[in-house]
């Protein structure tokens, strides 16, 4: 490596700043800058994710320059801190940290205490006056560095201290003397020494090497990747890391530490929110292991550094343009800024956070809706909540901590890997566990909810949960879990494994049994950051809904218009399905004709809600899409009650299923060759649309029917069924005296339609692009077989991404592409929306707005999502093109 | 139209040349070209395809101008012939004839003796001094003309003729006197009467416009249809219409009327062969009512004329360098060519003709090679023989023509509609008739092979049968068909619908029972001209091939490699299905890999067996592709047995087959998804293909394996499996001391892999198109379950072919140009085949021709056909270049 491999900061030196975050990392490059602007930073260095990358990529060793650079970055620590590394008469200690581009809580490894040894440890204690501190700090030391760097397990030493305690008949670690922390540190090093067959390193120097390669190792650790899976994270070369004088909350009452954000993470309320611990490491904090106390306390406690904490805050806010999480050690009084970052909130707090900024003139609309909200955040505004607000307070169990708002119902199960597998069989369950560790982070994400009986609102559980949106009730003491048994109790009730519970993340309440849910109400501050977000937007946001009801509840969430309207839902309620089977079941035409003549005003009463409830809007329907078999019962006794209805006998009911059987049924007789080969099919369908439009438009209602062809993959199979939908049509002008505007247009699902997009532009009026089918066919997977190898593919990066999530745009991208510029080539102003279910997924909205798509449509829930992520992809690509020019 | 509609042609002029073809049509073009070059022609004139279209297009209007250069073509025949058209003192007679660009037998509908009526039969009879041969013609002409232009049905004038006759007491037509004759003329007129509610029109030129419409009408009847559907015939204008002077060969004993090939059509034999009648006209040769004479016999009735036949024969194909089918009339004494072309010929005569044309020095080997062997012509050489060469001759129930060759077996069906219902229902039949007629096509389609009991060697059977290459016995009077008892006997034997026969096209014999059938012998003149076809040929023909046997029989056939070596077919015989089904059921890796290993060998001898076969050649083998279910018993005895044989219970056998169930098992659990999910499955492949060519090429065979991956839709699934394929093949190297060189490629089959070719090329070392399964994901369709709607696609002009047949160059046409280009782009050289089944069908080699492929794979019988059509691409598109120049 040719290049700067360490980057120094402090408070009188900074080598880097935050534009260089790939580079050092986020952790790195935040303490670059907060050393720069003159923030208290303990002095250190950062070695670059590029020597991480490096080191991975050779075979773990370390470029030739890395160890002097290394060891000018210590000079310059023992230059600002006036200590010396190894030195017993005045040490330095240094924490050893990771720190990649992007935060992944709890992933990384850390190292503290590092440069402790024999000799050390006695300079430490004579400087400090404070024997027990030193020991304390030592057999810390030996801990961390064993479990970390050595993978000797923490237990070992967490039996060691237990053993000591009863020997010592003590409670707490903090009633140890220093005498009995030596003692400890023998015990350790002996641990030590049993588990990795190597005396404990006594070279401080040597200690750093071991704990750097640590941290480099643990980049390509298997919960590390799987983090990175679950989070989509790809891209980054590796972490940096952050090398760093150790400032020590744990020197006594007068000393502490703490997290804490510049505003509440839950709601957004601007208030410092957090909390901090007395005589304590950080690591007591985030750990859960201690509970700590409310950040406000501090400032009885310690009232001079919780002021400059309070000030530091503000001056971070203005600096950053954003809500910050910050760690902070106060030593012996003196506030220490260890790291700060943008802190993660709920969708509630981002919205408001995102509105408060702009009101308090600290950012622009622009940078609030393109920055400050992710989409996923409005999903959680959109979580439900218990639909009986007080009915279920004599079934509550339990009150925790709100960790993460919204409300989930499930059945209870006490491990990560049983909420995967329940899951996975159908089941929707609450995780319930003493407390969480980046291990569970599978099982956190198939839970409903997550529930821990230990750890405050910044522990493992409660971050995660938060960053995901997903209800989490944190360190609920009430509750005695028990693995063995797979059971929990409070005290009066047991629940146990397989039994259902309901929680409230936002009230921090356990309910027994399962509630019923309702939607979420949306905050005043939510339809001002929508209108906002409506002010960036370039494309339109429609709705598939195939009910008045729907579509009613998607303009509320801002559609403005339906993109999708599935007809044969239509066919299943009632009497219906009793026509659409007499339908099925005809032995000629005419059979045929009579049964559709029953389901004509069924279906036309249904446009008619339908065009009611989106006056003035388009609506685009689909014509009959899935095989006729979908409609057939298939197990004997619906057969048979089929039988009795209609008059024959059941083998005449089987026989027609036997006769419809399908070995694809995906590529089968469905879409619009049901309506070529079956004509009059069409025919009914397009005079409900007309006859519906027709009669609302005497009325005085404005409708915008936009008649869909499912399925064509060539331009004849277009052109036969436009030719009976515009006769039909015209038979019902004629009728009724009166026309109306429609549209005839397709679905382009078909890959073969994407290919020969001009060829059917020149028929069709518009295009809606079914990226589900379209996926389907261009992967060749089936979406209801490919359980069997896609979470295979997801897991081992055969696939970035699940493509029936996340729009593949490498190739069903491509044909996507295809079919809009061929279409437009062939009928410039040609409408193109899409109606795939990646119509409501960021990352698949955005690739809609780059390739020049009217609208998007997805399902009423996400709407305001499908709202953002377009407003987001438009100022991305402004910020991309300025950048450009 | 602006433009000429009218070309006139005759022994003295001719407006047009044989490079008219598309607006002339083949009969007129050639007409004008035989005028041309002095043949006796007589005169006439041709009304464009054009006009025909634009007659359809525009309700059957006659454009501004037609009707004087009608006129105008009626004045020059006048001229020619020295009569005048109506006038019965000298009265012109015309026939009125379809001609489309494509010759179609017997689809399109003729008009002869056009222009008689009261008057001019008078005045024929005085100028013949024959008042029978008038009233004959008048009485045709009326039966003709009622029946083609106003839809009166034949069988009312045939009932009218059987009445007279009966009345009469005669037994034949020639029994019947001029008076009789006349007396019918007034019954005919009756017929017409009655049924059309009009007067037969007495005004020549009336008639001449309603014949002319008729033919126009006639282009879009459905049985013409039919024809080009089924003969894929597109990009027509319509049909020309030529209208020309009559001469008679029913003008008594020194007149005749015949048809003949230059050289023998079954054979190609260099003989004038044909039929011909003595006083007949020829519609009397071509229906096949009257059995006509050999033509050889000619040179008694008539020496003059068929010496001037034998003269013209010579000269035509000098002319035309090929082989004709001519129309000739003598009209008392004085021979008149009444038309030329191309004679349809056999396969064995087609490679004869053309091997004897180039050593006559009649054509180049191009010529021959690029024009006058169509490759399913090959196909009927390769087409199969009675096994028992005499053994049979006992059971031969009746001898007729040996109208088009090779062996064909069935069960014996009286209808065509029963031939296509049969057919569908999977069985084989032959189709048995009196005589076929147009309305006959799509049964004749459907049948192994057609017998008629009536017409000759030029019937309508005998002409469509010999175009197909399918076995046919014409005139096989020895038998009598009834069917009203669906039956059919020779006079001692019955034969009943569903009874088998076989029939010998190439001898004409009929015989009882199912003969077995043994492959085609492939003569010497097959081998000179495919070896001038592969001095043309620019790709690779290699074979699909699974076995020794067929490998060694598709290198007979020219195969000059393996392009698809199928793995699955190695699991299914004797014992390996126990291995293999211990493999699916195994519970764990370790259980997988023991099954594997019993299965191992079997993979082994077989590559051994087929890497000797094809020595020196490449072996593309394709990994396991088939979802593991299908080698599961699917019904409850063979699950029983399976249970029985592994030692479990059936629940567990079933408990599989449930959880291995696929909704849409083509884009299922499957391809290289097995491999990848299970590497170990690969791994054995890999070791199997590996170990065989080390261990042969250890014995100084020369291996050329080619191992290729199925299924992969992404760059990482290929590189996943080449990574195991890759170590296995180093291990198998150390373990043996020896290497050898070999290709690891993948199959593009998947939509998205020919979009995503570049990045897949640069892993891949060769690429081969499965376009089975391209057709089936680029247009949504399951080949299993088309059979609903794709017929119906294909009657209806939806599509132009069943895309399984010919490759559908529009849509996915456009992937394999994709997948081939941006392969090459990415890796320049890239080694590209096919190995669909489209690699056999001509119009597709073509196309794999045009995209630049390397070879194309095909089954063992198709090697030859897909190499003539290689070489005729490549020919076709140097004529296209040199054009260009």
């Amino acid at each position: 490596m040719n290049e700067k491999m360490v980057y120094r900061f402090g408070p009188k030196l900074s080598d880097g700043d935050k534009g260089m975050k790939s580079l050092l990392g986020g952790k790195g490059s935040n303490l670059a800058e907060m050393s720069s602007i003159g923030l208290p930073v303990p002095p250190g260095f950062t070695i670059t994710t590029k020597v991480c990358a490096w080191y991975n990529e050779n075979e773990r060793a370390w470029p030739k320059n890395l160890q002097s650079e290394v060891d000018e970055g210590i000079e310059h620590i023992e230059s600002v801190m006036g200590s010396a590394f190894g030195d017993p008469a005045n040490p330095l200690l240094v924490s050893v940290r990771s720190g990649a581009a992007i935060s992944m809580p709890g992933m990384m490894d850390t190292v503290l205490n590092l440069g402790i040894n024999d000799a050390v440890v006695e300079g430490i204690a004579a400087k400090a006056g404070n024997a027990r501190f030193a020991y304390d700090a030592y057999r810390r030391f030996i801990d961390m560095f064993g479990d970390v760097v050595m993978g000797v397990s923490h237990d070992h030493f967490e039996h060691a201290i237990d053993g000591l305690k009863r020997e010592k008949g003590v409670a707490t670690d903090l009633e140890l003397s220093g005498d009995d922390l030596k003692e400890l540190v023998v015990r350790y090093k002996k641990i030590y020494r049993d588990e990795t067959g190597h005396m404990f390193p006594d070279d401080p120097r040597e200690q750093l090497k071991l704990a750097v390669n640590a941290v480099f190792n643990s980049w390509n650790s298997p919960r590390a990747q799987k983090y990175r899976t679950i989070n989509r994270i790809t891209g980054l070369l590796g972490t940096a890391v952050n090398v760093q004088a150790m400032v020590y909350g744990n020197m006594g009452e007068t000393s502490g530490t703490g997290v804490c954000f510049t505003r509440n993470p839950s709601t957004g309320e601007h208030e410092l929110y957090g909390e901090f611990l007395v005589n304590a490491q950080g690591e007591d904090v985030v750990a859960g292991i201690r509970t700590p106390e409310h950040i406000s306390d501090m400032a009885k406690h310690f009232p001079e550094p919780y002021k400059e904490l309070l000030e530091t805050a503000g001056k971070l806010e203005r600096h950053y343009k954003n809500m910050q999480d910050i760690e902070f050690t106060i030593q012996e009084g003196k506030l220490f800024m260890l790291q700060t970052r943008n802190g993660k909130r709920t969708g509630a707090a981002a919205v408001k956070v995102a509105v408060d900024l702009v009101r308090e003139g600290l950012v622009e609309k622009e940078k609030a809706v393109g920055e400050l909200v992710e989409p996923g955040h409005l999903d959680q505004l959109l979580h439900p909540q218990f639909k009986n607000a007080a009915g279920y307070k004599d079934r509550v169990l339990s009150v925790g901590l709100p960790a993460s708002p919204g409300a989930a119902v499930g059945q209870v199960v006490f491990s990560a890997d049983d909420a995967e597998e329940w899951r996975a069989a159908g089941k929707k369950v609450i995780l319930v566990r003493i407390e969480t560790s980046p291990e569970d982070v599978g099982g956190m994400d198939a839970a409903e909810g997550i529930l821990t009986s230990r750890g405050g609102m910044t522990s493992h559980a409660a971050v995660v949960a938060r960053g995901w949106g997903k209800p989490c009730v944190a360190g609920c003491g009430g509750i005695v879990i028990d693995y063995k048994t797979r059971s929990m109790s409070n005290g009066t009730a047991t629940i146990k494994e397989g039994d259902w519970i309901s929680i409230n993340g936002t009230t921090g309440e356990v309910v027994e049994g399962a509630e019923d849910l309702i939607d979420a109400d949306l905050s005043g501050d939510f339809d001002t950051f929508m209108q906002w977000v409506d002010e960036f937007r370039p494309i339109k946001v429609r709705t598939n809904a195939d009910t008045p009801e729907d579509s009613k509840k998607a303009v509320e969430l801002g559609a403005e218009g339906i993109g999708l309207c599935r007809t044969e839902h239509m066919f299943f309620e009632g009497d219906r399905i009793t026509s659409m089977r007499a339908m099925i079941l005809a032995a000629d035409e005419k059979q045929r004709r009579h049964a559709l003549a029953e389901l004509l005003p069924y279906q036309k009463s249904d446009f008619l809600g339908i065009f009611r409830a989106m006056a003035g809007k388009p609506v685009t329907i689909r014509l009959l899409d899935p095989p006729l078999h979908e409609f057939l019962p298939h197990d004997e006794h619906g057969q048979k009650e089929m039988a009795d209805e209609m008059d024959v006998s059941v083998d005449v009911i089987q026989a027609k299923i036997a006769q419809l059987e399908e070995t694809n049924p995906m590529l089968g007789h469905r879409g619009c060759r049901l309506g070529i080969t079956y004509p009059e099919i069409t025919e009914m369908q397009a005079r409900a649309i007309v006859e519906a439009a027709v009669e609302l438009s005497q009325e005085g209602v404005s409708v915008h029917p936009e008649i869909m062809v499912p399925l064509a993959g060539t331009v004849a199979e277009f052109e036969n069924q436009k030719k009976i939908i515009k006769a039909t049509a015209e038979k019902v002008f004629e009728e009724k005296g009166a026309r109306v505007d429609y549209l005839v247009g397709t679905m382009i699902e078909i890959p073969r339609a994407a290919l020969t997009a001009d060829l059917i532009a020149k028929e069709a009026e518009f295009f809606s692009f079914g990226t589900n089918d379209l996926t389907q066919m261009t992967f060749g997977y089936s979406r209801d077989d490919a359980g069997k190898f896609l979470p295979h593919y997801v897991e081992n990066k055969i696939l970035p991404d699940d493509p029936f999530q996340v729009l593949d745009r490498e190739g069903v991208g491509q044909l996507v592409r295809m079919g809009v510029d061929k279409g437009r080539a062939a009928r410039p102003g040609l409408k193109v929306g899409i109606c795939g279910e990646h119509g409501g997924e960021p990352s698949s909205v955005e690739f809609c707005y780059l390739v020049g798509m009217d609208y998007v449509s997805c399902s009423p829930f996400r709407v305001p999502i499908a709202r953002l992520a377009a407003a987001q992809a438009h100022i991305k690509s402004q910020v991309k093109e300025a950048v450009a020019v």
